[in-house]
């Protein structure tokens, strides 16, 4: 078995995915390609790298992401990257920063190579658009099993472009929203190692405060404004059966701040 | 072959569709997944039991329907269900009502179980989230052969949450809008058998009268406002190659009226 | 190997896909059916022929394209084609002619058929609806090796519908944006053999001049405005990183010209 994982910015109505699929059945015929999706806004690194945050860990070893999100447009080099036991292919624009930290955290294997050996391009055509003529076709000669080491040289200075980490205040951390999902629930850039020790936290967000975080969704009532980790390890703001972003006015960049509730205000 | 068939109101930007991908891959390799849609509005039951009471029919038997709506935000118990020679995986909420009221009625193989039996769970994290932690797994152990009675206890009381019912006239029927289609086209909640013995029907909607049933949109001019029985035997209103829902400025919960032809009435 | 591509305007809110997945796993269950798109816009058969032009030439030989455009409210007969080495079916209004026409162009078997043999239609329920009863089914056993000859009559006068045709010129071309896609390029009904033997080109739309054809997007700095040929070899006129769409105000069948620069007005 062998699946591609499909991430791009490309829009649901446009051809650009029939020809993925196409060139994928072409080299890979026996390869599976899951779209996760089209829908990443046009160039917005940040949307995509949570949207793989959230996914890549569900997938089984092997499975090769092809991620093209600002892949029209610019010049990047194309590239693709082991990291762990998962494949990256992309344009070299820092949308995989997030998971290369976290597999060098791991100390997993990080291996990054510049697809620049054209015996794995598409031939039939100059390479005029790079996602079509070597992305797509290094990720399904990935699949099929091709050596990583054979698709051009290694790089060791990918560029790197990481999700806006949070600062640290006297007492607790200063984060910010960085992601609004369909049911309005807010993903926050604070994880569960960022409120390690803090016992009881309280969390602030456009003037309004949460006192403590629920286990689930399940903890609050319908209309319940609640704090939670996502399965992510995300701080995460929700109104059950509602719209956090509605309810809140807030937007990508919004600031959320995390305190320890003290002994003498605990209810 | 072992399909699992995925209809969610997550929206298609989301990371769930990506998570659910890769947690059948892991645990039934050999599955398909088809996307019927996570176009449905979030936790509109009515939506999504339509769109199932219309696609069901056509999957083969054995196949593995897993039904994300309303499914985060509330505390329902997991459940799976054989009705007929097909799987139905979910929350407790009334989403499968027409399909086990279906079954009831043709009495087919009707089970429910409260998927409660963490065998079938994904084992690596907390399941705070049920979609993914339980329900998830369950469809795919499922798609891979595994028997429904293992999955927890038999139940049978599930929560059901029918589609509206016409009201009865002294002469007829007094039905409502369920769903207007990306077309314009209307879907009323009166099928064929309420309309068994009364002839030629006059449908009144807004005003608005259609005499007699088209058999097919061929019977129609372009611009033509018709009334049929659309492929699940269910009244459909229609405007030939335009929309009856703006022609008609109607909207979801708007009655629709059904009255035989009488004699002197005929053209 | 048996590929379906999928092509409607049904919208991905819709039972149809589900309906049409179905009826392909009962019929053909080793064929993998890939859905191009269902964001045509109703009836848009100009949209559909411009995808299908990008995407059909990826598909590997054999591949079934099903296209279910302008498919509902109207009574086309039912066709399949052969085109080259790929099968084509849909309702006879015209949507696969720029195919038919590059095949022919291209003196690639061209065989047509009307769907009129019941043996290949979906047996339980009457024809109601074309694309279920007819299209669907016929696509499916297409994919699972049935010969194209069994499926019906052969025809000679499928309806021809032809994306707009420029205008010659007495010193270039005239012709007009045929497409916008989700980034905010323009498609214009130029091909490069339009262009040969004209050395530099100079576009104009909408009042504004671009000097030159880019080999590739790399060629331009961000918010730069250029002109290049794209994958299916047809002038596009796009903004580096932006939309040429909203920067020149533009719309389908807005004209495009595109004259020689004279040697005394080269820079």
């Amino acid at each position: 078995m062998n699946v591609i994982t499909l991430t791009t910015d490309f829009g649901s109505a446009n051809h650009a995915a029939g020809q993925i699929n196409g060139i994928v059945w072409q080299i890979a015929p026996d390869a599976r390609l899951v779209e996760l999706t089209h829908q990443i806004p046009p160039g917005d690194l940040l949307t995509a790298q949570i949207l793989l945050d959230y996914s890549v860990p569900y997938f089984p070893d092997g499975t090769v992401h092809l991620v093209l999100v600002g892949a029209s447009g610019e010049d990047h080099r194309p590239i693709a990257a082991r990291l762990g036991s998962q494949w990256f292919v992309g344009p070299d624009n820092g949308v995989i920063t997030p998971l290369l930290e976290r597999a060098e955290a791991n100390r997993q294997t990080v291996e990054v190579f510049h697809a620049n050996e054209p015996e794995y391009w598409l031939a039939n055509q100059e390479p005029r658009v790079q996602w079509r003529q070597v992305l797509a076709p290094i990720a399904a000669h990935l699949a099929r099993g091709v050596l990583i080491t054979g698709i051009g040289d290694r790089i060791n200075d990918p560029i790197r472009t990481s999700i806006p980490q949070p600062e640290v205040l006297e007492n607790g951390w200063r984060g910010q929203v960085i992601q609004i999902d369909h049911f309005g629930n807010l993903a926050v850039n604070l994880k569960s190692f960022h409120l390690e020790g803090m016992g009881s936290v309280q969390v602030t967000i456009n003037g309004v405060e949460i006192r403590g975080l629920a286990r689930t969704f399940g903890d609050g009532q319908p209309g319940d404004l609640i704090a939670l980790l996502d399965s992510s390890n995300r701080l995460s703001i929700c109104v059950v059966n509602g719209s956090a972003a509605s309810r809140l006015k807030v937007q990508v960049g919004t600031p959320v701040e995390v305190h320890p509730i003290l002994e003498d205000q605990k209810d």
